[in-house]
Formats: structure tokens, C-alpha cells, sequence
């Protein structure tokens, strides 16, 4: 980078900050209720007959926060040798003493989400481990992340965190949900505490090779298969970028690049895109000339890293069924449609889709099927009786092996669709009951229907960006 | 094979024999025109300032042919010494007085043909080398050939040569011409030798696992990549099987394992399959339900054995082409009308047609195009530079690399075969000058037009058999 560039990127660096940098009276507002908070749960304990503290984790605990968030996460940190239930009990009793207004949530155990002085607060119950290798449930681990964070992250690197989360989040990358196979906030810290500071971890990733392994601490002591390595600084067996796709890494390196090129506020703040017309989508598929299909049906009443995995499974087995039956898939894609309701109250998703675009519309009644070399004798003259009087074009010869030509199963991919063949691909469990219970094949003009519900995730797909 | 199976073999073969086994008649007066065409000859060469001998050769040499054949096969043996001009002028000398009505053929060097008493005589100048491996030319080897045979072959080894010759012309599998690429008759009579009979050949060849190689004087002393090798008795460096396709091997298997199972004359005769007619040609392309292509030009004027390889080569080139397009070709052939001319007179062949029937007829007007991985920095960063204000979809991540959907140049075969993009594929250096010339592109019902001057291809195409 030229000193120019460097002063451009500086330049709309502290632009972004204005935008995402909590100001005095938000981290005023936000550490009195914290602590008040942290108050209400010590004195809900001093009434139990158990010994635990109280701990504030998460970004608002760090300073790594953007402006706006409004989560304040407390961890309860009971003795190890309580049992799970009592665990549970405990937390539970102290949660809703402290948010009487609150709801049970479940992760790998129940937890308290409620709402105090309007910030969004999770009590989680976890148990004081002596290190983060002996945690018994995955929410043990965040003190540890938290704590080790805590005592590295000067003013000047939590603010770099909050710019390159904000860039995460303003090229699509940012969170390791199954949808987003993102960049978790703890590996977006890592890797700036890792890089020092945001420009050189921009710098640096913008020429990556992956695998790119890192280990803050030097004590891996396993390999990973994973385009991009971070070793857990408290748990020398565990890849935090576990979850990380390689096209989000992918996703990265582009945009850095893009970023280094030509610094600009828009790549952290992208303009939202209109939603797609069913005018506009007609016009793409017109333009494109391709064969769209849909499989539609009422999504699986799970969560959303419960419903991506098995819409991303479903969606491979169908199109790699449609390779198999040469109606080569071009490209495709999952979407869900989601309630609005949450997901304690009701099924968070509504419809989902599974969308492919094929090559062809329809294939000759015919279909190539090779047989044996006639040199195998038992096998050849097995295949060659099977076929000698059916219903097909030969067996004739084709270099040294049986040839027919018989009849194709499905010419259409509607009729395969449709057809209980749809069944022997690898689908999501519980998409598969969905799809027994009733699904509809949409073909062709007929996805324009899905313009109404699916606008956004059209739009996505038919103008597609790194 | 059960006593009972090896009886009604052995009653098919004799009946067969009753068609093929050249009467004591016909025999005779094969005898006496070679005895006197060889006492010409010899005359011919009395008169002249050079000492050189001549010998009967082929099948009516050997007691191989099969009644009716027609041919004499007289070489004149010249010294090594002789310049090939001088051979060329002897032998041509000799020849125009021994047949006077004779004309000149040209093989690898010039000869005369000719009729005599109601033969077809081949008068073919050649050296009289010490060995066949110090031939200077391909013809000076057949002597030795022929004085290896007669050496060998008895009454009934020649008898079964006869058997297997008609075996391999019932199977469509006789002939080492460039459009048959079967068995030649030296390697037919050097296959039954070999095996020391037909039925022992066939019950061998139905159970070969090619490649099968077999060294009569166990001489051989390189190696071969063909499917089946049979070393030259006269000449340990060549394969005479050389010409023969996986394709004839695999035939010669398939109908040997026929002959065995379910004795039958058909096979030595099989009754000849009608032309097929434009309205049966219909019906099939709307049963196969495929999209037909063909490319029809005016032959160029060389023999079959110059055509069939450059139509094999054209058509290759245009399954390729036509493969990496995406149409999806599902089986091709190709085919010329002969003029019925001589070669010598005219062009022996009129029209060719490369014919393709493929699986697709229209394809999306966009296509996809890889990029490289992101990763590879200077080359995706011109890919996507290259892409980014193009007219394109894209450029956006697939995995870790870059991918655009772009124009597709052709989006159907006649598009395709009518552009000079037809030209870039690998095709046979006449058939492409005739094709810079004038060609016509038929699709789909188009192609019924083919139905009146190549019914008998048709036939075999849309009829397959091994």
C-alpha cells in the first residue's frame, strides 16, 4: 500500500467508527446495567446454598460492541461438582429472580433471556471449570475466551474488532450459524489481537493461501482439515474457525482486496437491495434461458441451525440426482421464509424452497446404458441375454463393450420430481417428513409464484456478488 | 461343448462347406488360367533383359478361397538389384502383354489387373528379397506368406479356412480395409493354423481375454498395444492383426459364443436387412425421441480406404466438439454413397454424411465459467477484473473460486454446425476442403431426406447389432 492508499483507508476507517462506535453515554448505559444486573444475580445467590459468581462476557463486556447492540450476556458460574440438574435448578431459580419478566431459552441446557432497562440479556448457568479443556458443556468455554480477550484487548485493537466485524457483517461473513458458516465474534477478535489491528489483518488475508493455520498460544497439537485454522488460545484441540466456510474465507480475501484497492464506507455499508419483482424475475429467466425448478413445501418446525443443514443436504441430493439424470444443474439454492414468530412459540420458518436451474428441459426418450466388455464371459453373456429380447435398441458393440439404448425413466424433471424417486436422495431428515406429508414442483414459468415470499433471495441469486 | 453341441456344430459347418467349398469343376478351371497365365508371364519375361520368376498367391493359391471368388493373385519376382523404376517399367511391361485389355491400379507402386477366362488377375510386380524382413516394399512380403501357408495348410485346415473366412463376412468382421478394420484372410488362415482348426478357434476366441497374443515361430521381439496380436511367421517385428479394432475382436467374440450355443447357417449367411424406408425412419426418431444431426457434403474423390479413416477422424472431431458444447451426443456414424464407378475412372463416392444424434437441442443461452480459487491472487484478481463490468452474472464465489455465467456462443447444434467454429475441430484434411466447399446441416426431421440414398445405413444405424 502506497502512503496515499494507507491515508484513504485511515480516512474511511474513522468514517465507519462514527458510524459503529458506541458513544460515552451508551457504555454509561450499558455498564450501569450490567452491574446493576451483576448486583441482582449476587444477591440471588447469597439466598441459595450454593457458592457461584457472576460474570459478564460477551462483546458489551469488552468494548467490542457496535453501536446499537444491545446484548448483555452474564454467565453464573456454579462448582463443577453440582450436578447438571442442579445446575439447571439453580440457574434457572436465579434467572427468573433476576428477570422476572423473562423466558427460557435452550442451548446445550436451559438458560434465562429477558429484557432489563431495555438491553436484551441472557443469565446462563455454566460451571467454574479450572480450565477451559475440562469443560463439561460447550457455555463453559466462554469465560475462559472472555477472560483471555479481556486482558489483551487494548482500547485501539477493540476498536479495530468492532471495524472488522463491521466489515464482516457489511460483506456477508459475519456469524457462525449453519446458514452463514461465517466468522464467529470471538474468531473476528482473534484474528485482529493475531494480525494487530484491522489493516494488517486485511492486509494479510488478502494474499492467504489456505489451509492458513494459526495459534496464538503455540499449543496445537492436532491437524484440522479446515481452510482456515485459529487453535482456541484455551483449548489446544479445538480450530475456532471450525464452522468457517471456505467461500466466506474466499468471501474475505475478495473484499479485502476490493477494500485495499479502493477503500470505501459502501463495502461496510452495503445499500439493501430492492426486493425482486415477479416483472423482473420473468425478465431474468427469459434473459437466462434456462430451465428453473422448485420443490416448495411447509418448512420443518426446527431452528434455523437446524433447518440450513438439511435444506443444504436436501438441495446437493437433489441436484446431484439431476447430474445423475443429465439435466444438468447449473446453479442452485435453499431459502426459508421465516415467521416472524419465535422460536419458543411456534415453528420459526414458514415455506422453504429448494431451487435449482437446470440445462435442459427435456431429454430423449432414450438412454445409453453400457454393458460389460465382451471379454468378461460370464458377465457379458448375462447382460447380453438380459437385454437380447427387450424392449431396446441392441445390444449392439461399442469398441469392446455391450451397448443398449433403452427407455429413460424421467424425461422431465417435473416427472422425476414428482415421482417417489424424489425419496432415494439424501434428504434432510426432517425435510424428507415434510415432504411426505405434500410438496408442489414448480417448473419454469411457474417459480415467478415464489417472487411474492422469496423476493429478497431471488434477488440474491439471479444478481449474484462475491 | 456336450458331444450332442459338437454334433450339430459339425452338421452346420458341412452345410455351410456345401456353399462355400469350391467344386472339383471350378477348381480345375481356376488351375489351368493360372497355369497359363504363368506360362505367359514367363514368356513375357523370356524376352526380356532381366532374370526374374513368377508365383501364384492368395487364397486360390492355397486351396482358401470360397466358391465363386473370382481373383488370381500372380506375383512376378524381380532382383533386389532392380531400381523401382526399372521394376516399375518390367513389371508394367509384363504385365500389359500377359493382359492386354488390362488397366494399371496403383498400390504401393503400380500393377495391372486385369480379366482372363472370367478371372479377376492381379499382376503385381515385386523384389525377390532373401527373407521377408528385407522387403522394400509392402507387396514383396506376400510370397513369403503365401510359401508359409501352403507350407502348412492341409485339405482340411484349408477347408476350415474357408468355414472361418465365411464366418467372419456373415458377422460383417472379413476384411482388413480401413472401413471394416476386421480380420484380413492371411490372419483368418493364420488364426485356424494357429488353433489347429475352426471349431477350435471359435471355442478358443469365445473365451479370449484380449489382449491375446500368439507368436506361430516364437519369434516376436517388441511388443504391441493391439487387442490381439499374432506375430508375422515371416517377420518378428509385425503384428498382422494390427488393423483389427477392439470392436471386431469383441464381434468375432460375441458371435463365436452365438455359434457354439445355438449352431446356426444364419450366422455364415445372415438374410440381408431391407433398406429402410423415409416413413420407418420417422417412426424411429419420434420413438428415440432424440435431436439428429447431420453434416452431408460431396465426397472427395479418393478411395475408401483414404475416406473411411478421414470420415472416422471428421466425425470424432464433431462428437467432441458437440460433446464439450453440451448437446449430449448419444451415438454417431458415418456414411458415403458409392458412385458406382471405378475408382480409377472417377470419384468412387458420391455424397457423406457425418451423422450425430444427440441428447439436447437447446441449451441456456448463459453457460458457466469457472474462475480460478480467490486464493491465486494475481490471476483471480484478473479474472475478476476481466468479469466485473462485463455483461456477465457475476463474478461471485462457488466454494473459494470465482465463477461468471456468460453468453454461450451456440445454443443449438445447428448454430453450431453451420459456423466456422465447425472448423476449429479436428477434421480429415479432404473431407475439410470439401467442407470449405458446400456443406448442408440437417436437424431433426431434415434428416428423413438421408432415408433415399443411405437406407441400408440407416438401417444398420437405428437396427443396431453387435
Amino acid at each position: 500500500m502506497t502512503t496515499e492508499d494507507a491515508a484513504e483507508l485511515a480516512t474511511v476507517v474513522a468514517r465507519v467508527r462514527e458510524r459503529i462506535d458506541p458513544d460515552p453515554a451508551e457504555r454509561e448505559r450499558l455498564a450501569a446495567a450490567a452491574a446493576a444486573l451483576s448486583e441482582r444475580v449476587r444477591e440471588a445467590l447469597a439466598d441459595r446454598p450454593v457458592t457461584a459468581d457472576v460474570v459478564q462476557v460477551g462483546s458489551t463486556a469488552r468494548g467490542t460492541w457496535l453501536a446499537g447492540d444491545r446484548d448483555i450476556d452474564l454467565f453464573v458460574r456454579f462448582p463443577p461438582e453440582l450436578s447438571r440438574a442442579e445446575l439447571e435448578r439453580f440457574g434457572l431459580a436465579v434467572g427468573r429472580e433476576v428477570l422476572p419478566d423473562g423466558h427460557e431459552e435452550f442451548a446445550e441446557h436451559p438458560y434465562v433471556k429477558g429484557e432489563f432497562e431495555g438491553f436484551d440479556v441472557d443469565l446462563v448457568p455454566c460451571y467454574d471449570v479450572p480450565a477451559a479443556t475440562d469443560i463439561r458443556s460447550a457455555v463453559d468455554r466462554t469465560p475462559f475466551h472472555n477472560a483471555y480477550l479481556l486482558d489483551r484487548l487494548d482500547d485501539d485493537l477493540a476498536a479495530d474488532v468492532r471495524v472488522f466485524k463491521r466489515f464482516l457483517k457489511g460483506i456477508g461473513a459475519y456469524g457462525s450459524d449453519l446458514r452463514t458458516k461465517g466468522f464467529s465474534g470471538y474468531l473476528a477478535e482473534l484474528l485482529v489481537l493475531e494480525y494487530g489491528g484491522f489493516e494488517p489483518l486485511v492486509a494479510a488475508a488478502a494474499d492467504w493461501h489456505p489451509p492458513v493455520e494459526r495459534d496464538p498460544e503455540d499449543h496445537g497439537r492436532r491437524s484440522f482439515s479446515d481452510p482456515l485454522v485459529v487453535v482456541d488460545p484455551t483449548d489446544p484441540e479445538r480450530n475456532v474457525a471450525a464452522v468457517l466456510s471456505a467461500e466466506n474465507v474466499a468471501r474475505l480475501q475478495h473484499y479485502a482486496r476490493e477494500l485495499l484497492a479502493d477503500p470505501r464506507e459502501e463495502l461496510f455499508f452495503p445499500s439493501e437491495r430492492p426486493p425482486m419483482t415477479a416483472e423482473e424475475l420473468r425478465a431474468q429467466l427469459d434473459r437466462r434461458g434456462t430451465t428453473p425448478v422448485a420443490v416448495a413445501f411447509d418448512a420443518p418446525a426446527v431452528v434455523e441451525d437446524q433447518l440450513y443443514p438439511q435444506l443444504e443436504k436436501s438441495l446437493e441430493g437433489v441436484v446431484s440426482e439431476l447430474d445423475r439424470r443429465e439435466f444438468e444443474p447449473l446453479r442452485a439454492t435453499a431459502f426459508a421464509s421465516e415467521t416472524g414468530d419465535d422460536a419458543d412459540d411456534g415453528a420459526p420458518f414458514d415455506r422453504a424452497v429448494l431451487f435449482v436451474e437446470l440445462g435442459v428441459d427435456a431429454l430423449p426418450t432414450i438412454q445409453r446404458h453400457d454393458g460389460p466388455p465382451v471379454h468378461v464371459r460370464q458377465h457379458a453373456t448375462g447382460f447380453y441375454e438380459k437385454y437380447a429380447d427387450a424392449d431396446v435398441y441392441g445390444p449392439f458393440l461399442d469398441g469392446s463393450r455391450y451397448v443398449v439404448e433403452r427407455e429413460r425413466e424421467f424425461t422431465t424433471p417435473r416427472a422425476f420430481l414428482e415421482s417417489d424417486a424424489l425419496f432415494d436422495v439424501a434428504l434432510g431428515a426432517q425435510i424428507e417428513g415434510q415432504l411426505e406429508e405434500s410438496y408442489t414442483v414448480l417448473v419454469d414459468g411457474d417459480v415467478v409464484a415464489l417472487a411474492e415470499e422469496f423476493a429478497s433471495e431471488l434477488r440474491a441469486y439471479f444478481e449474484p456478488r462475491p
